[in-house]
């Protein structure tokens, strides 16, 4: 991108994502609430473009009601020395999300029956939430389980369910185009880090990005939003403007681990955001792509019919398929610089392609000359050994200005960081024009 | 169905057809004369529905020209003890069908070249015709051959052809909608049970079904005729009638046995038919789906360039492919009541998903909020260990009013009967409309 | 085709193609110059419906420019003794194509960097050019190497370059219709047999072929010239008459060995020529199918963007994948007379195709009596076994005038030549009209 003002020293940008996780990751989110207020403002403190759009407890939003906000102040079990368990204060996890208040001596049994365990994974505690059935809970690390040696208990939780405001942080970065490229991503988990705060520290740093391309042609929309309830919300008001202009959007979750790229693929399964980030993971290693079936993120919503918007999710490790996924173990151990590093590069690769142009033309009939323009590459091997004279070749022999870059990368097999830079050099050298197919 | 009156103790609906199989089974049938009449007169007699459409001897049928009758009252060989071999009145089977008269004394050894027997199955009996060709013969179990031990026999068959009628039994039990959905099963084969008898008593049944559904939405259309110039003579008054109103339709063929389900594909392979019977047999065991290359039965007919009606066959063992094919161990040891009623069910669940309405469309926008309505399963397994919840709502988020009832359980990878279970359900709580998507 | 006047005699016919290829095999052809000249001289003499089209040294022809002719009078490496090695008088793939003049004497060392070998196969003289650069060369075969024993050696080659003419021969053999069948080859390489000779010889014979047709429907025009830069000058004149007409053509490339066939499809892989070839190809052992990205012949012209002529090429042993290729040991131990004729046959039997009608239409409705016409065959087998009814009735059953020749072979996977013969029967007995689809 030569009309990119960002400052791409990478190492930079991964610690300033961990940084930014790791001042998010103690606080209690949930749906609603102080907490997850909390943290959208600290969004809107660090990228002042995002813009609050605010649903008051009751308001109806398709199918489902704006709920009451959560408010927690203390929770434990104590025995009867006083010790205490399930301390919230020292877990948040250790708490049923959403759980009401409670004050009281139980029995044993009874307890047990309030208590989540992972006996697969018995130092890990798990995490669970209750936001549409009145109930209260705790979570233990399995091991934990034997301590309770006593045969009743002191249950104690101070919570409250009161009506306030869901809220959603909505970006619009401006571009030539009233065309728009949309990235959305989730908070309302509490201390986790891949499925929670990967995520959105990624979209925060893909404003940044978008923001500092010149001349952007593009319009760019980003939201963070509560998961499912706050998607739900925030369509019920957009629908129809983002049907309108949105042409790709990707849905990003768990984006911070080091093991895998995957893609959860559209209902439909091959729309323009399918093609791109299939295009953008040539190349890469231990790749999955996942059916509609095997969905779980807002592209639910995204992707409903009726809303049936170009969106696709995006992950590193898809949730639901690691271990530490909905547990205390989803940390920083999981999810790190390099990581989320990862994430981000695909991201680019996919913004510079369109910012380019993404319906290459040959300029030419007949193949080209290449080597009286010095464009007939010596014998360097780009792509895992394939020769660069081969790529490039290919390359043109698909600029029919009918197939894009993604579809391209996919036809030639060569990754599309790659295909950018090759489409650069044919284009500076007036072999190939970058058509955007746009309406203007 | 709750339009539907019909009285669905299996138990009673499968011995039913058996009875009414075996009640035919002796008879010499063939494609014409006075046998294959008086079988299809016990149709009408069982169901007033059916008509008789006739052609007469010598009548054009598009390519192919009506044959004469075949009367046969007696036949056999006989040594010169006076012992019959191979007696007609005995098996009717035992002679090729259409033989012409004779009544001579013949060496052995030219007798043999009149045999037909199977020496892979040798106490069997095999079927052979000659319905085009002037001929005569006798099948054999290949077991008794060695029991000519004479030089020569006396050869008696008393047969004749003369001028006749072709019957076609047609039955139209009319719906609010001129569009039809139709069953076609085949009546000219002497005493065997799966590839013949299996056919029209399943047909016959179904007749019952359809006529018992109140407030029938679609016009059902039956017919059993002789293989080949049966389905050719009615074709050839029908064709027009057919193009313009059938959207679906099912040659019954072999439906009695217990040992797997069959699909013969459409000439191209993917007509509603084919959908509707590839969704009607997920989940059954022993599920074989065949090209159109290796047809055999009415859908040569049906599926003929310029005819091309949306028909397809379907078949428990393909004909041509279980052992006691064509012989006279196709009895009933093979053909069962169980084996009948699961061939009634597959049918049964393609009628009552378009009586349902085979379009579903979601009635809200974004994911619906079961539990409000009490619609979030526990967590009951439905379909081979899927959870009802996950298979409620993979089944919401395809119902966009493009994708068809039989495509979404193909996309869903859930079984039909599922299905319609939980669109009626879905329906009952005005989450999901049904649309028929016929011109009225 | 009995339009057809052309003597079959298939020796004959394969002879006279060995024959005509061992005359042209040892002069020193390239791009341009007098050898080339001549060789193209000897296909005007053998067949003048040929006729040359020139493009002069300068003349720019889409992206490229004609170069100079090249004249080679002498060249050879010299020891002190007045030995002479590398030899171009003796085999014209010792000096590199295009190579510039010398007469100096070097160091060994200096003279083994402009040396080619191949140590891999170390008797073989490699193929070597420099068309684009200003250089030289000599190559030798791996084991001529050891016999360089001296410190310093004679290089002397008297070259010249200068301006002169590019010749395209062209003939076009026209037919009732302006619709075209196009094939083209390519003559640039010095004595090799199979990626060279093979391909013009056979496209003459198939001019013989095509103008012994009597009534021609189609038009057929033919091209031979050299490669790269012969197909872009040609394509450069008369890109806008052939995407006008032709309808299906083929680059022919190495089709003189015995070991293969092998399809390289167009770009987008499913063109006429494309289906053409894949069913003229059905029934023969060891068949290869090409993407585009192996590529490497025209087809690199006639399909590149903008182009997109309905072109594929046809090989026996495709280029760059036999051992031979690009040495001297491609002569005629590896092009054979037999392995040409079958080249022949793949081509003639898609003329054949095409004179005869590619779009079959059945004339009767429902399954034709074929017995009544006699037309039913008794139980011979035609294709690997399958019984000629079986394979007559598939056919006819796929003569819906919406499929056409190939693609019903394709789908009734019978190979081409039984299905015309099979057409030509069922024609005649008014079962089958053929109709062409071209506007007229």
């Amino acid at each position: 991108m030569s009309r990119l003002s960002y400052a791409c020293d990478e190492n930079m940008v991964g610690e300033r994502m961990i940084k930014f996780a790791k001042e998010l990751y103690p606080c209690n989110r949930s749906i609603m609430g102080p907490d997850i207020r909390s943290g959208l403002k600290k969004f809107i403190e660090a990228n002042p473009s995002f813009i609050p759009i605010k649903y008051r407890t009751g308001e109806n939003v398709f199918d489902w009601e704006i709920p009451k906000e959560w408010i927690i102040r203390e929770a434990y079990i104590e025995d009867q020395s006083g010790l205490k368990i399930a301390e919230f204060s020292k877990n948040n996890l250790h708490l049923v999300g959403y759980s009401t208040s409670i004050d009281e001596r139980i029995s044993k049994n009874d307890l047990l029956k309030k208590i989540h365990t992972l006996p697969e994974m018995p130092d890990a505690i798990p995490y669970v939430t209750s936001y549409y059935k009145k109930d209260w809970g705790f979570c233990l690390a399995h091991n934990e389980l034997s301590k309770l040696t006593e045969d009743n208990y002191k249950v104690y939780i101070d919570s409250e369910h009161k009506p306030g405001e869901l809220w959603v942080l909505e970006a619009v970065i401006p571009g030539i185009y009233k065309e728009e490229i949309f990235f959305s991503s989730y908070l309302c988990h509490p201390s986790m880090a891949n499925n929670e705060l990967s995520g959105p520290v990624l979209l925060n740093e893909i404003v940044n990005y978008v923001k500092a391309i010149k001349n952007r042609k593009y319009t760019f929309r980003f939201v963070i939003l509560p998961e499912t309830i706050g998607s739900i919300a925030y369509l019920s008001r957009r629908t129809k403007l983002l049907k309108k202009n949105m042409i790709c959007g990707f849905n990003l979750s768990c984006v911070g681990d080091e093991r895998s790229y995957s893609h959860v693929k559209s209902r439909l399964g091959n729309n323009l955001a399918d093609k791109a980030l299939r295009a953008a993971l040539i190349g890469l290693e231990n790749v999955n792509e996942y059916n509609f079936l095997e969905r779980g993120s807002d592209e639910r919503q995204y992707c409903a019919p009726g809303i049936d918007l170009p969106v696709c999710t995006f992950c590193r490790s898809k949730f639901g398929t690691y271990p530490e996924y909905h547990t205390s173990k989803d940390d920083f151990d999981l999810v790190t610089s390099n990581g989320l590093l990862g994430s981000f590069d695909v991201l680019r690769n996919i913004i510079n392609s369109f910012e380019l142009g993404i319906y290459p033309c040959v300029q030419v009939l007949g193949e080209p000359q290449l080597g009286k323009r010095g464009l007939w590459p010596t014998s360097s091997k780009l792509n895992r050994g394939k020769q660069h004279s081969k790529i490039r070749i290919d390359l043109l022999a698909y600029c029919d200005s009918v197939h894009n870059i993604f579809e391209i990368a996919e036809l030639i097999k060569v990754d599309l960081k790659t295909v950018i830079n090759e489409l650069k050099i044919l284009n500076n050298a007036g072999l190939v024009d970058l058509k955007d197919n746009v309406s203007r």
